[in-house]
């Protein structure tokens, strides 16, 4: 890899860091990602509403928000072209190379990024070398600026090697909300995958290291609840009222109560909840916002099960009504070994990698899983592999940056890795 | 009255007492009534089955124990032939004297005892003096022992009076579990009765005062709701439970944060509750024993419809089924003011009387409102009248005795009230 | 009363109407009373810091909210002096009269706006009639504005009468959180005042009618609890935290269980409540904002007592601390008969007046109550009257605005009424 | 082993099985087993409150139940002087065989019985051959008849044998309330035992199979809380009451809400509640009889912390006292490699023994897991084997009896085992 090479995937990380884009907004990314593609050369380029199915999109926000970013990426000087395909919230792409006789190999990253506020600290680099994020209260705060920056790099070093076969680079949306998986699953393009790997930065793996397998992530249910009542005012006529926060209590209470399971992990939380406006008026509306999780896509939906009926008798109790939503979603899913063995075995010969662990856990979700699965389901392989990187704050805070030498480390042991199960059929 | 008169009724008072019967078990009671209304001589006399709509008595006990009670009435040398009318636990009499042209007049008393178990010091007259509790744990702690004795003798004194009219006289079972009021009500016989007065000894007036008009009754409803889940280890299988307890406690936290309402005073108690069977397996049953209660009979219901649709959510909430039963109810009502002077004004001038109180209120409830209700509707007057009486213990205490001189006083006022009533229609 | 009297207070009422503050931002309000009052001529003028005890404020917002408010009310022309007076939320005033011997005699009225966003349509009239609110959101919905104009009114008529004594005109700040009425108590001012009258305009009373005597105020107290737990992961260390939503839906389960008191009537709202940042966090912070009511002063004592407890042992069980305050507070009261039958003795002979309501009820809440304890405590009398005005929307809704033929009709009976106690001592 | 030695063991279990006796009430049981090891003669017998430590006992029985098995122990013929010594619940027994230099080898039966009634159909071998319990309602369910059995076999087998070393048979009380264990482990009997074996039969696994290693004990809990608040009337007074049941409602709901653990399984369950008197009086007392587990100790008790705190606040909130007591616990365990291997390696020798599992997981808990963690802590080794046996009906069902061939196949395997590991030092 020739420094220029190196400077300008730099500069590209750089850029997209300044312009951090969160679930279904991902308006700038999308353009400059299809702009890049053109630039490298592919022989197919799916873009936004081609790339996913847009039926199955969970997690999209308003008509507002994704108008207001639709313009701010225009004003940032997207290509108009590209955003006019995005509209209403259609974003990512799916590039094909096709070369030759040879398996299908299917790289994932995912391109969007978090409503944290950046650090403007000094010591936080992007802060410091100026590019720290442009959207004031967003933030790659979980290297899907680097993610992306080594999907181009591998589909620009797989054009340019010997590679037999055919390769399809997914930048997936929403990955943060866990609304974009499901999508591009059922978009089909990932049918005829043979191979399937997703990559990760970081997870506290320090640059130097690589997992070639992670496994153990916890599917993941996002459950909206928005209980309506009636509202009366509380000292004259409380019995008129039908009171949308006790069914909120109530609901949250037993939410926590779900009966534990004997095949393994559980998780819920209502990780928000309000309602009222208030204090002298039986409040009409409250919402509980939450997520339930398994050790398995069963045990996910056991508590989802559990959960909805807790939600629909709350509101029942209290005599409200209550709609329930599914905010995102993404089961449990696990590496496989002949994937996880070509990535040790290519890895361990990569420049700068000093460490390769065999497998490690999640513990957390990732909907990339709905990918795994679907290639798993039609016969493929699937593996998710993490990249070490220093990484000074943690995941998913204002002081979260990479160590931009990693980016490298992840394009050449990708690359190597498709090539070596493209060629051998592992 | 002559003191012959006066120890008899004192004999029977005692009698009475020392046979306490609980609700629909008044065997032995009601056989003892229907033979001094024999040896008084009337000219109806409505027995058991006949007294009562047997389809809408309340808060029946089960097989076993009404047959208990049966053996015991029988063995205490109850008429076999009486006793023999009443199986099943259809107890209660209305006696009726025709005495030509005129008003019809009731006169509602009640029967039942108490599952208390009696003071068996010597400061408590009935064990000093040999009338305590025959039946162990049960005990006349409210004064339907007395309050029949006035019934039979304003029977009598009517009987041997100039009285024009017709008087019915209504030996109430099971006022205790609020469950006998509804079926006497609804058997129809005070459906032609144009004035009816009920009478309660005590309620902490003393001897010498009476109230003309009782009021306030607090409407109430005793439910019962069974849950049934599916028991389960809860070590091994949480997951294959559907646990009653937690739909137990899900309905107490909520039956007691129903809304309170503008129109007046409502009350709410889970009074007994309970499930389960052992530390480790998760409960397949529990119940909650509770009431509601209201200042009018809109209240009580208002109470009850939200109590029955917070039991019927947790229940569906903890995945469980549930019974919902009434175990006892009573309606509020209130004494009309002609009922009200006339008592007052006959009261004024009775042997033993020293003040007349107009009207108090009641504060707890009492079935003989379904009766007074019942009277109304039909176009009649009803009111409840007290006979102040010294107690020594409070009702429902193991210490409560009446002052037997109240009596007299209470049949006395009785009497002339019924008179007066019947000869100048108020 | 001149036509042009009435212009100027119909003027007066108008530019109030556009400059509607909340409470203790009644910046522009207090520096026009003033301006009023020293164009009136009075003997004594108490501004902000002086008419108030500071420390028993209630629900004073944050230095940012009274600074906005601040520099509006500099920006809409308010005397910067008197302004300089009121920083940091003193609002309020009381101008005195002294007209030589005679009783005290005192006159509330309140002055502050709602958060509401006034209707904008031409059936409404200040929208028509170019007087809508000019702070967007922000709304006199409650007649304040006429309250204050009632007030500087009934000072003006006074002032040019033969009155013999001392009047003392209290322009109240924040009643609309029943937080200024214990400010204004506990100033001392009102502590040798003989008589108070407190007004109202509406109710629900049409123009034409006014009450002599409201009754039935609930006392009131609004409580902010504000819960901290800890924040964690929770999928991956859902032991971590310390829940604060738990401890918030255990509060209000249980808030809403308080018993019913024997007393009388009692209320309970959890009206706002809220908490948690993502649904994968385990909530770190959460609050409930409620109020308890109570038919006395008592009543709502034994329910705020209850309250605090159930707060406190939820923030407990969930291993989270709880901040509690009292964000706005006020007791019961009753009208004195001397006051309500000397001012409905006057309000008959008043132009304008057809009908006129000894007493009624008011139901709700108010922290005039707190004025008239104070006066009542040191051997005062106080009376709280309504004066009736044609309002085509209800009281706090965007369609609220009074007839203002009544503004002279509350002027009128109230300044013959305050002549009328003064002269001889009721 | 001769027919003769067959035959005695199977009489001395089915006598056993006659006289099943609850935790702490194993007087007959204890009497018998004092009685076989004087016939085999030991070196030294610890009996009663010398084989246990007293203050460590949990879940002991009231007096009146105590009183009442130590007098049907007496009626049924069990030696008065042994008896004398266990007064007061202080059963079990430890047997020591001293047979010069070699390591301390340990056997732990357990010899209680449960609360079950015993099948009484003639395809239950007990009832058709006449050796069903004795005490209706009480049931050997469990097998603990065959475990004492098999301690008195190995313990004659081992004393007849050229054993070298110390062997001590522990008979053990009162594990099916996990009440016996602690006090067994706390009185230093086991301190210096190298190897320490612990035997149960059944388990589902059949006649002929055994497992050499039982693991996954669930460390567990059993918590009682008994809520003490005050009664009152609930229509006429419900203020003045204190109500247990709804602090038994709210520590109901928040137990099952503990959080979850990332290290592994936990369990809760509030197995048995109640509380209350009558449908209108609040209701005065209150309890919860639950367990809380964990895969491991810590887990265990991060439960007990949590769930102790949950029922301390509810009882606050309610204003109500509580009282918090532990009635049985037990910890998590690991049965150790070498004596693993050493049961496999005998056991696949011994006569009726077809199939050697070498680990299977119990899931449920056991106390024996005290003396193993006592062992352990004092640098020994322990291990828990299983001895198939063919049971008609589950472990605790009324219809369980064990495969009498079982016995020997565990007296056999358990003998050589400890000659084995008393020779080789594993």
């Amino acid at each position: 890899m020739s420094t220029e090479t190196g400077r300008s995937r730099r500069d590209l990380r750089r850029e997209l860091h300044r312009h951090p884009e969160p679930a279904w907004c991902e308006f700038y990314t999308t353009a400059r990602v299809v702009e890049e593609c053109r630039r490298i050369g592919v022989d197919e380029l799916h873009v936004g509403p081609d790339a996913i199915d847009a039926g199955a999109r969970m997690a999209v926000p308003d008509e507002d928000t994704l108008a207001e970013w639709y313009e701010r990426a225009l004003a940032d000087g997207a290509d108009e072209a590209v955003l006019a395909q995005l509209r209403g919230g259609h974003t990512g792409a799916i590039a094909v190379l096709e070369r030759g006789d040879g398996p299908t190999v299917g790289l994932r990253v995912d391109i969007d990024a978090l409503q944290i506020r950046e650090a403007d600290t000094d010591d936080h680099r992007p802060a410091d070398e100026g590019f720290r994020s442009d959207h004031e209260g967003y933030m790659h705060a979980c290297g899907h600026d680097g993610h992306t920056t080594i999907g181009l790099g591998v589909l620009e070093a797989v054009a340019d090697s010997d590679f037999q076969g055919t390769l399809k680079v997914v930048f997936q949306p929403a990955e943060e909300r866990v609304g974009g998986g499901r999508a591009v699953a059922e978009s089909g393009h990932l049918d005829d995958v043979d191979y399937l790997y997703a990559v990760h930065l970081g997870l506290d793996h320090p640059s130097g290291e690589v997992v070639a397998g992670i496994d153990d992530f916890l599917a993941v249910s996002h459950v909206l609840a928005e209980f309506e009542g009636e509202s009366a005012h509380a000292g004259a006529h409380p019995e008129q009222g039908r009171n949308a926060v006790q069914a909120m209590a109530a609901a949250i209470q037993n939410l926590y109560a779900i009966p534990r399971h004997e095949d393994g992990a559980t998780r819920v939380n209502a990780g928000r909840a309000g309602g009222g406006t208030a204090t002298n008026i039986v409040p009409e509306e409250a919402f509980v916002e939450g997520e339930v999780r398994g050790e398995t896509t069963e045990l996910m939906h056991y508590m989802k099960d559990h959960a909805e009926r807790v939600i629909q008798s709350a509101a029942e109790m209290h005599d409200c009504e209550v709609t329930l939503s599914t905010e995102g979603q993404a089961p449990s899913a696990r590496s496989d070994q002949p994937l996880v063995d070509a990535f040790a075995a290519e890895a361990a010969d990569v420049d700068g990698v000093d460490r390769v662990v065999e497998r490690d856990a999640l513990g957390g979700s990732e909907d990339a899983t709905y990918l795994m699965k679907r290639v798993q389901e039609h016969g493929g392989l699937a593996c998710y592999v993490c990249v070490g990187t220093d990484h000074p704050g943690g995941h998913h805070t204002p002081t979260f940056d990479v160590d931009e030498e990693s980016l490298a480390v992840g394009i050449d042991a990708l690359t190597r890795s498709i090539q070596r199960v493209a060629a051998q059929r592992p």
